[in-house]
């Protein structure tokens, strides 16, 4: 499949995103337009907005407003990126260097706040009460989420744990961006639902094969080594299933005790979950979420967009980046 | 006059703003939550939700959306001083430690995007749409204000910028605060306008005293020394008169070439200005912004309310801390 054919029935929408998301920082300091521009450039496939477009145009939804949906999610995302990079000292994000890298920590804090003061606006002026809400709350969801693992206890093996954070991390996002696309579209409640489903699925199998890629990405692809969530003391799914399987591993059973922290026992690790078939059992629990997803389409109109929501939902677990 | 003489017709909606308040971290982590309790308790009078209740219980707003509100405008104003103080290194607020001394500055920054997302929520709760595109705006210039003052020159001697900033830092919200109030109200479209005006001149007057209190505070009252904004290349009113009035004072020409680092310079500049009546000159800018709120309510209805918003408006010029 190629991998951006989901992209072509929304290209030019998403070129009214992106003019969108630059235009944020007009009128603004000098410094702070350079700084939107150099997050932006850093920017992934906009694959939230794409899904929102698509949800939004096969339910006939006004483009207006799902053009300024899709750039309010984009830079909620966006902003939540800018402080997490800084929390976590990353210097480098798919190969770009990130704004704490070449900015002060205050300067970074304040440019996030900024975007998720500039995001909150995009979502007003969709003009949408019961979407001004959700909104604010996925916002909370997110955040919570961000606070619950920064104040959990580290090299915590726990599936229940694992599942309640990548939902908040990501899918949520999906979630209320899907969902949100169709409740601004003539659809019904049924449909508003099928596609907050549908948002969920491939949102817990997009952070789901996120994670898989710390275990087979190249050193450089994700801008981060191999292994680096496990160096965090972040136990994701592959690392779950090999834990499960043999829970016996020295390596497993130093990381309650810290032993994430250290760098030769954790490449040992990936090592030897790369031996089994965990990764490939989390993939197997990540296109899962995937054929969920596809269900949810059965039941909805044939289509360009129908069919473009299926190949974003495969491709997420076709990509390799 | 009693320094809280306003208080009192809202003493019991301002409990039900403090139960919103610490109702924003129930059911979450309990570190979030003593960190929450830790910064309300540091809070000061609640002013801006006082504003609040009392022009909308002068115009019969709903208690229950007043009290939304309110409690949205104080966590909002809450959330900034969070990223703030991290910013600034401050340790302490009010005499308080701020969460930024006791905590990490990635939790710091995580708390204060959780406060920016629970304030968001609580506009939300509102129900009234252009009340939140009016919340959102208010968040923007607020940050844009910050970022201006980060990317800026230090040490610059200008009332215009001076007045700008403070319109971003305090008089922004202010005026949102008090004009939100009247748009939640059944009031016609000048008594909106009126109400903005009466938030606009408080807030402006409120943050010039704020200015002027650097000058004349005790070290420990605010919790930070005297002077403490110059010392930081911020040249706040009294500063500005004061140069304008000895332009060829070498600490006052020192300024723009980075002399505003040198502590020992800044000393001697903050008495000089004390010597001169610059500190009362700026005192009297602050009261003719008061004066005009208060000739902006001559057009109300008199009445308890009114009275108070009297109260409150001159409260701003007496008060010490």
């Amino acid at each position: 499949m190629n991998a951006v054919a989901f992209l072509s029935p929304v290209q030019a929408q998403l070129q009214l995103v992106e003019a969108r998301l630059h235009a944020q920082a007009d009128d603004r300091h000098p410094d702070l337009r350079a700084a939107l521009e150099q997050i932006l450039a850093a920017g992934g496939k906009r694959i939230r907005p794409t899904l929102g477009l698509l949800v939004g145009d096969m339910l006939g939804a006004p483009e207006d407003r799902l053009v300024t949906l899709g750039a309010a999610v984009e830079l909620l995302h966006t902003a939540t990126l800018v402080h997490d990079d800084l929390i976590d000292g990353s210097l480098l994000r798919r190969g770009t260097p990130t704004l704490n890298a070449r900015w002060s920590p205050a300067a970074t804090v304040l440019t996030g706040d900024f975007l998720f003061a500039r995001a909150a606006r995009l979502a007003a002026e969709t003009g949408h009460l019961p979407l001004m809400e959700y909104f604010a709350e996925t916002l909370v969801v997110i955040v919570n989420g961000e606070l619950n693992q920064m104040f959990s206890a580290r090299g915590v093996i726990s599936r229940e744990s694992y599942f309640t954070r990548i939902y908040a991390k990501t899918a949520s996002l999906f979630e209320m961006t899907s969902r949100a696309a169709a409740m601004i579209s003539p659809a019904s409640e049924d449909v508003v639902e099928s596609m907050r489903r549908f948002g969920y699925e491939t949102g817990m199998a997009f952070q789901i094969v996120d994670d898989v890629l710390d275990f087979n990405g190249e050193q450089t692809a994700m801008g981060k080594p191999i292994g680096s969530d496990l160096l965090n003391g972040v136990v994701t799914l592959p690392a779950i299933y090999y834990a499960e399987l043999a829970p016996d591993d020295p390596d497993v059973r130093s990381l309650a005790e810290g032993g994430w922290a250290n760098q030769e026992r954790m490449v040992r690790l990936v090592e030897s979950i790369r031996r089994t078939d965990s990764v490939q059992h989390a993939m197997q629990e990540a296109t899962r979420h995937v054929e969920r997803a596809l269900v949810v389409l059965n039941d909805l109109e044939p289509g360009a967009e129908r069919e473009a929501l299926e190949n974003l939902a495969k491709f997420i677990v076709d990509r390799k980046v």
